[in-house]
């Protein structure tokens, strides 16, 4: 199972936080921006180009220490086509470099077009005697669980046939995330539901270290649920976005490992990716200094774990 | 208000449908399928031209009678960067031919992610003084609440500042839907709670048909939900799916309109893509076929309306 290969680069790295990819323009070293408009004009191309150039900077800095990346695919969308491509791009040279990539799409629809969406991103897919290369393939994919399970049967069926992962939404980290999450039906709440159909979605499919391939995903934002949700998913990972520039600390991601020190694997992104913009960097500089800002992290959460 | 826009292409053709381009290579005549491959071959560019030129013909037979298409991005992005390129030209075409695009993304994320999904789809992007070309700007996209407010008011706030309107998940048409949308809070209904959300979101928004542009995704397959969940959002367009091929007839889609025949937008996608596999036609007259269904659909509905 490929959750398997996740834990065993989290192990080999001691490190386990996963950077997140979302480079919006304004993030992207002035330099570059300059480099591509030079390139390509005042054009979709030249964001699209200087997107991936500041990526394989980051993923360069980042690939000895940093088990896996995570790009958010908002934030390749909203630059239409050339993001996309650069998506594509960014995914297929983590992969090269042996990160371990999770996209962050929250896909989620009924169950014939939730398979589409495996197809996407973790399955083969083929269009009759056509074997379709998905240049947005990843070792996992963020998933919205609210059309119950016809709606994620599909994308578990491709983490089993394929090695990959899943990571359902069960508490996100922003600030209403309540409204929904946190309503009591029979006085559990609704991410609690969720976490026992994580649960269920998992069943059978426990890897050599006990997790299974459908993970959860709960924010840093809310450490006491963080640490319950821990308990009532004893055999899922669980990605934890907030830490960081949302607010939460390395005492608040502790409660989502386990007492191995598995079990949870932290997100930062602008924080690596934007390191370069705080202390004395040059902009040259980003990629040392988002390897400097992974290297605090990781020591910062590993003390408490 | 775009939602006012949307009313007066339904009132203008007399019919509250949508076609759904949902297009698997499969449901692709063969003839263009072959055409597609001896120009490009067995590759991926091939899939997306035969995509593309399956949806263009489908919305020449359509745009006359038909107000409004909903590409689902499931099927585009699974066959990889062709097939989001066959999606950004489907759009642009249907655009062209006056239709309504409303694209079934089912987005969903914190805050200023959701932002950036709402630059993609709905809002105007800027990198720097360069103005992002979105391919895939649409008219309306479909959105999961899951996440509470913050994660769909830069949504509200695209569909306000540059007239588009969304569909928030409410009660969805898959046979699983009810183990999460239906559990009971408070004697209420998660569907409902989140049909308050829509309700809430819509406020001070209202066009001048008296609807918001914050719609609700409502399945034709429980129609007394659909009627309960009419009535609990009375300013929200209503869009429903699960007509034919899902198994929802006329008759459970009725409840979705108003006392005036609005309110409501049924799709259909398989049964109106696949019409030519049906009856006597030519695969050569898909276009046709699909007109002639989309005017079966069209009567068969407003008979009850």
């Amino acid at each position: 199972m490929s959750i398997d290969i996740l834990i065993e680069k989290i192990k080999e790295k001691k490190n386990p936080t996963v950077a997140g990819l979302d480079p919006r323009w304004e993030y992207v070293p002035g330099y570059i921006q300059e480099a591509a408009i030079a390139k390509y004009g005042k054009t979709n191309k030249a964001v699209g180009a200087a997107l991936l150039e500041f990526n394989k900077g980051l993923i360069d800095g980042l690939c000895d220490v940093v088990p896996a990346v995570k790009p958010q695919s908002a934030y390749y969308e909203m630059y239409g086509l050339s993001g996309l491509n650069a998506l594509a791009e960014t995914i297929s040279y983590a992969r090269e470099k042996g990160m371990y990539v999770i996209l962050d799409g929250k896909r989620n629809d009924i169950g014939k077009t939730a398979e589409a969406y495996a197809g996407a991103y973790l399955a083969k897919v083929n269009a009759g005697e056509i074997e379709v290369a998905n240049e947005l393939e990843s070792e996992g994919l963020t998933v919205n669980g609210y059309l119950g399970t016809d709606g994620i049967k599909p994308f578990v069926e491709a983490c089993r046939d394929f090695g990959k992962i899943i990571f359902v939404l069960v508490k996100t980290s922003n600030p209403s995330s309540g409204e929904l999450q946190d309503l009591l039906v029979d006085g559990e709440m609704i991410c609690q539901k969720m976490a026992s159909m994580v649960n269920r979605w998992g069943e059978g499919l426990e890897g050599k270290y006990g997790y299974t391939p459908v993970g959860a995903v709960v924010g840093a934002t809310y450490p006491k649920q963080l640490s319950e949700l821990r308990s009532l998913m004893p055999k899922s990972y669980i990605l934890v976005p907030g830490y960081g520039a949302q607010g939460g600390g390395a005492k608040d991601v502790a409660g989502a490992f386990d007492k191995n020190g598995l079990g949870a694997i932290v997100n930062s992104s602008r924080g690596i990716m934007c390191a370069y913009q705080k202390g004395d960097y040059k902009p040259e500089d980003f990629a040392k200094a988002a390897y400097d800002e992974a290297i605090r992290m990781r020591d910062d959460i590993m003390q408490y774990i």
